[in-house]
């Protein structure tokens, strides 16, 4: 495939596989430690992605979760985040500042941390509780966190009680890098063609439901407009109908990307309604993927990555259309403000 | 002022105000009977206007908040929402279809529910547990909504001793309606010449934080997007420095609602960027505008008020520049799908 280093991807799997038992001995013992309730804390694509976690999370678990951006947790009091509670916050350079901050904000308060990193020794890894540091380099996408937090809080709902197929989905994720070479494999013409068909697009409206809501989200911002300077919307299914509907023309740029959820249905309205009304509509279903060696009871779980295979490939393609790098930035880590 | 009843909006809120005694009844019944965790289940601006009510009820109460699109709440299950919820449903019309369907499904979970709307005997007046019918006709805003929601909320948190207050604060919103048609003139010049200034910016960027979020969002979404079909995008304070500054040149139009709550210092960080890349950015910001009869200590409370009383002022000079009726849509109510 165009520019996809299959062999490093796929090591880049094993290595993640392979924090599996330093991971599940950390879910059990923070399991054994008890918490009350569960915070996801970070800043934009970091936080994003663990949104579909705290959908699923909140599907099967008794235990209340919440997510909050890391430079407003540390501005206001919340009520619910105090000593029982369990903080997992991410950051693959492990110095985005306002996580760091978040990250000293909890210790002082006796908060337990745990960080996702990439980098040992970075500042978020010196300061919370527990680590997990990837080895992960020169990769953008979250592929690796996604399987460190699988093994992390499907683990911890097993011990709850509330995932009792975890030993068989642990097992599988062994298949999913090589999975999801596939997936980018069966997605890459289609994406190819969106590419060519939209690089030119200076508005595009994105849509998405349920567990694939951080992803809409995030590849939205941290792609289209971060990466590729090409202004976006992106807005939740069920809100689609409240209002943005109202912007949709015949020549307006509208994506949709549906996943296997319990908000499907209303994919399928979004669909209905907008075939009607724009000529520039695409739809990116994560049904149309075969993933090898994963049960269908667990697609939804991996519904994220599935996706993320696909918007991987037009990335790799617009960049090479639009003759715009994914790499640069205009103010990002280049300005301060 | 121009295309302002102000006698009109007057008797709304003295309307409002007299439902005080029967909310601060239902609020003591609810306390006495006790809650777990409470719900906003709604959608779109609905659903919106209540985000400032979860983002302030966080910072001050023990009980779990939590809010959900009605469409995804009917198909999906949240563990906790069960039999010990309270659930706060709006829909200005009461028959919101999504809305509507939401509260015929917590009914047959047994959950407790609890309407707003402005229609007697309309579907979600019949369906819910306790009703609380405004007599509002042809206005569009949410003022109404709002100060019921502080007779019942507030209330339960000072039952429950977290605002300590309430009478005070309770007692000044009589004031209320009056100082809030005192913001609408003293915003009522920037906001024409805002209008006058980019009422043909085809897509604008909108940028709020904490308790000011649900109405920056709401007013790009159910304002602009639907009643004036400009594209925009709305982004959290926070989330604007992980991705969508990259878009922002010196042609983008750029719009910043501060508020005074914790996370004002952010919205400093946002204009300090913004002001030096962007030259058509513009911020609206509460604390410009004086609201006798509320003491300082309840400013955050009625913040999102004194925006809409802002925003409000904008909307009419859209409507009137653009000649384009806030009243007209292309699709919502208007088409089936």
């Amino acid at each position: 495939m165009f520019n996809f280093d299959e062999e490093h991807y796929l090591q880049l799997g094993r290595d993640a596989y392979a924090l599996r038992e330093k991971v599940e001995n950390l879910a059990d013992e923070l399991t054994k430690k008890g918490f009350e309730n569960l915070f996801f804390i970070a800043s934009g694509g970091s936080l994003a992605l663990t949104d579909t976690f705290e959908y699923i999370w909140r599907t099967k678990s008794k235990i209340p979760v919440y997510s909050e951006m890391a430079a407003e947790a540390v501005l206001k009091e919340n009520k619910q985040l105090n000593e029982r509670s369990l903080v997992i916050l991410q950051s693959k350079s492990g110095d985005t500042k306002e996580t760091v901050a978040a990250a000293k904000y909890l210790k002082e308060k006796g908060i337990t941390t745990i960080g996702i990193v990439r980098i040992a020794d970075s500042p978020l890894d010196q300061i919370v509780d527990y680590s997990i540091v990837e080895k992960v380099e020169n990769f953008a996408g979250g592929d690796p966190e996604n399987m460190v937090l699988y093994f992390l809080l499907f683990r911890m709902l097993y011990n709850n009680g509330e995932f009792p197929n975890y030993k068989k989905f642990a097992d599988e994720l062994e298949n999913l890098p090589k999975a999801l070479v596939s997936v980018r494999q069966q997605a890459d013409k289609k994406a190819e063609e969106f590419a060519a068909k939209y690089k030119d697009e200076q508005y595009q409206l994105w849509i998405g439901s349920g567990s694939l809501w951080g992803k809409t989200y995030s590849y939205s911002m941290c792609v289209l407009e971060e990466m590729q300077w090409i202004k976006t919307k992106s807005i939740k299914a069920p809100e689609y109908f409240h209002g943005t509907l109202e912007i949709v023309e015949d020549d307006t740029c509208v994506v949709l990307l549906r996943g296997e959820d319990e908000t499907r249905v209303i994919c399928d309205r979004v669909e209905n309604f907008t075939k009607q009304h724009s000529s520039k509509f695409t739809v990116f279903d994560t049904k149309d993927y075969v993933t090898e060696g994963i049960s269908d009871e667990f697609r939804v779980i991996i519904g994220q990555l599935i996706m993320t295979g696909v918007l991987d490939r037009i990335s790799v393609y617009l960049e090479k259309m639009r003759n715009h790098s994914l790499d640069i930035r205009r103010y990002y880590r280049v300005l301060e403000y």
